[in-house]
């Protein structure tokens, strides 16, 4: 098989880590498998880049992208190198590739670029040539301009995943700190459970509902060229445990719920007695999206004598200016008054089996309002429901709800 | 005026430091120069990486060259990327590239690779568009097979000379921690006086001999291009001090001798009683060479009854080889015994005003023989001196002929 593995910051955060994953690939390797790991920088060395150049200038990000990027691909620079010694050092063949030298080719956004395109000819001459492949996560090299760039959050997910893709590659691992995908966060949830198989959709939806264990990014690649990801833990030997995240197939089970995952940091804006007029709650969304303010839950109601209230949330940290904006909108379209809400957590109940099946909302609600906890704000897609409620019921909420589904148990 | 300016590891030891180097630079671009910046990595940040890649394998620079050199270009890469972006933030435009960037083309020699040719085609590029262009010393390219190299010792210096040669610059400009090139070690010889200016034969055999405050093979480089080099101090603001090496001209005093250098660390090896044959020298020699055994001075005499004396010094940290390898070619070849006389220093005394000048042997013996010091080996070059004197005596022997030949007072 040729496997991509991808290991994180805390995986090479020590000499003695990085011979541990040497280790880990070594086996692999005799075991007969073509390998090609993708890898980040040492724990803690980005940010220790990042605070050096603050010593230097206020705002690297801001004013130096380019620049800052030269600086933050040390970091993995530095990782590939050594991983590459460990693992030649055990008498496996091996090479490390930047991003650049990958030929992992993206737009020409620093800091933040996109990959558009990874064209794995070298990747290929070497696997070919009995190597073991290493790569630099999180760094490409842009289009045009043929400068070094890098994919801001949960880039090295994105290096593997769509390396995987390019190859193509039968699987794509993802060697983190935890042990795989669970059904919510194990610290706060006592019988939370490692979920063994889950598909594309519902992982998107976890994902980007504030499970950390993998980028949503990452996850949309591997759906939409079809990638096998598999995440678990560098930690254990035992390669067999871990999520595995695929097509939904027949297999599965169409269970009601999932996951659930939660993220805070959310503010809620109400404003009240806008005029009935579809163009109002254009023009607002509109005049948001200009000031760069994202909007996540968005619900409108019209009331009784016909004027609309207009509901929606954004970052906490985002109120600064958009406090005083929608203030603004709602003094030129006329509208009553403006109410915020900081301090809201954005609970989400996660499973493609929800979807038609009756009583999923009811059974959320009975268990939320017999613990008294208010739900502020509700939203739902086809394979979700996200709730708002205040980040004092955080942790609360998931209990409930968790104990509410059954996720504890094993319910097949 | 195009000016090349290479800052070493102190001088961009600290961010403070980093921004110190900034302004100069900006000053020398407001002042309407075109400038170049080669850069070395921060101080110790070559050595933390070799310490850490030491915790990975036991011997990364014998056994994974390939990768050794991958891991010690991130150490460039951090400095140039945080001196770009000190730079910009005083209003200067400035962009960063790597030895590959730059288009350093070297020797596929990992660790310690020749510069075979410089395509400064996108460094002029950046000139043109009004930038300063900041580049990685001591990193190149391979012609062949592109791989990242490293130039080893001296690699940033060699850099910066190399670059002004291709361009071409007017000058090359390389701010060290000290002042300039001095007549003797200032820390020594308490009345050491800077040499204002010095040919650049003069300054190679400086440098071979001892030397630090450039590497002999940039020097060299500069003489082959006839590039005008100027070391001085990067903790002045003063930029009119220092050392020029230009070649030699009508305008430049001759000197009887220009400045001293020592270097400790070698044994004298003495072969007693060969047989008179060439054959036997020659033999020695040639296996020597092939124990990859560097010999250093070399002498050989004749004795009153035909037999002969074969004197040569090689590096003491080579003599565990080298002896017993002596040894037997004593015995092959017939010599009578053999004698290793360790701790000693080679003493250069430099200067291209000697050459054809009487007395200057006798000056030299005259003094350390009235001071007791014995020279144990001889050797001459037409500008230079060499003089082999326990290690003991090194100091002295600086300080006396210093004295002895007036080096301490301006002698013209």
């Amino acid at each position: 098989m040729l496997i991509v593995q991808k290991y994180g910051g805390t995986s090479v955060g020590t000499p003695e880590r990085i011979q541990r994953v040497a280790q880990r690939v070594a086996r692999a390797r005799r075991a007969g498998h073509d390998l090609v790991i993708v890898v980040s920088a040492m724990a803690d060395a980005t940010d220790d880049l990042i605070a050096l150049a603050a010593k230097v200038v206020p705002n690297a990000r801001k004013d130096h992208p380019r620049e800052l990027d030269m600086l933050l691909t040390a970091g993995e620079r530095i990782a590939m190198a050594l991983l590459a010694m460990a693992i030649r050092e055990l008498g496996v063949e091996a090479i490390s590739l930047t991003g650049s030298q990958a030929a992992i080719i993206t737009d020409e956004t620093h800091t933040g670029a996109r990959i558009q395109e990874v064209r794995a000819t070298r990747v290929r001459e070497e696997l070919n040539a009995g190597r073991v492949v290493i790569v630099a996560g999180f760094q490409g090299v842009s289009r045009l301009t043929k400068e070094v760039t890098t994919l801001g959050r949960g880039g090295s997910d994105t290096t593997a995943v769509a390396l995987a893709a390019a190859l193509p590659a039968d699987r794509c691992d993802i060697y983190t700190d935890v042990d795989g995908v669970y059904t919510s966060d194990p610290r706060r949830v006592k019988n939370a459970r490692l979920i063994p198989r889950i598909d594309f959709q519902e992982m998107v939806e976890l994902a980007t509902s504030g499970a950390q264990v993998m980028h949503p990014r990452a996850v949309e690649i591997g759906a939409r060229y079809n990638v096998p990801i598999r995440v678990l833990s560098s930690f254990h030997d035992d390669d067999e445990v871990g999520t595995l995240i695929t097509m939904r197939d027949e297999t599965m089970e169409g269970l009601a719920l999932t996951g659930l995952a939660c993220e805070g940091g959310y503010a809620r804006l109400s404003f009240h007695g806008l005029p009935p007029d579809m163009a109002v709650t254009t023009d607002i969304l509109e005049r948001l999206a200009k000031g760069r303010i994202s909007v996540d839950m968005l619900a409108h109601v019209e009331r009784a004598d016909g004027r609309r209230q207009l509901q929606i949330t954004i970052p906490e940290d985002a109120l600064a200016e958009g406090k005083p904006l929608c203030e603004q909108l709602l003094k030129q379209h006329g509208g009553e008054s403006i109410e915020v809400k900081p301090g809201m957590t954005r609970v989400a109940l996660v499973g493609s089996g929800m979807y038609g099946l009756p009583g999923v909302y009811a059974r959320t609600y009975t268990a939320l309002s017999a613990a008294g906890i208010e739900v502020h704000a509700v939203s739902s897609s086809s394979i979700s429901i996200s709730l708002l409620v205040e980040s004092g019921d955080e942790d609360r909420s998931l209990q409930i709800l968790h104990q509410a589904f059954d996720l504890g148990e094993t319910n097949k």
